[in-house]
């Protein structure tokens, strides 16, 4: 193969992973909405029993379980716990304007 | 219900939320795992036909993309596009290792 043929094969192997990583991403992305929907559950019902925002016990599990998960699935267990731990505090602030809604409604 | 009672029941309810959380995060750090496995071979593709690692025309499109998704799932997409970017960076970080590794055996 020529070095041009080469290159319009590689760019068409690249365009394929591309259409892959983009199916990726629409599962991810739906997922994510899922999951901020349970914790706004989470959120209203710490809110309706004055329960902390935070519980840094059940913090450390979700971590130390998806830096376990991540491991035995072959992705980096660093990155895997800093997606997690940007969850986690978007979930907290979250939790923090459900209560301070409700606390203005009250 | 009594105060107590009250109480018991919303941490019950927790319990199962918490249940729906651990399962969407199995659920997502396999597709993370699954996502880097195909930049993996993104970065190989690239570093055998010296492209760069990065491509900030591509990287605008799976941002925009990754938002409109978010937005439409009812996802924040100033969190989506936070996360979508941090995969980005990583996966570039990625092509750069796998660039040198290249680069040292040759």
């Amino acid at each position: 193969m020529s070095g041009d043929a080469a290159k319009t094969d590689a760019l068409a192997r690249l365009n394929v992973l591309r259409r892959s990583i983009d199916n990726i991403d629409a599962a991810l992305v739906h997922l994510l909405a899922e999951r901020f929907r349970v914790t706004s559950e989470v959120g209203f019902l710490k809110a309706a029993h004055d329960l902390p925002s935070g519980d840094p016990t059940r913090e450390a599990q979700v971590v130390g379980r998806v830096r376990d998960m991540a491991t035995n699935a072959g992705l980096d267990p660093d990155v895997a716990q800093k997606i997690s731990e940007m969850l986690i505090a978007e979930a907290i602030a979250n939790h923090d304007r459900i209560k301070a809604r409700r606390d203005a409604d009250a």
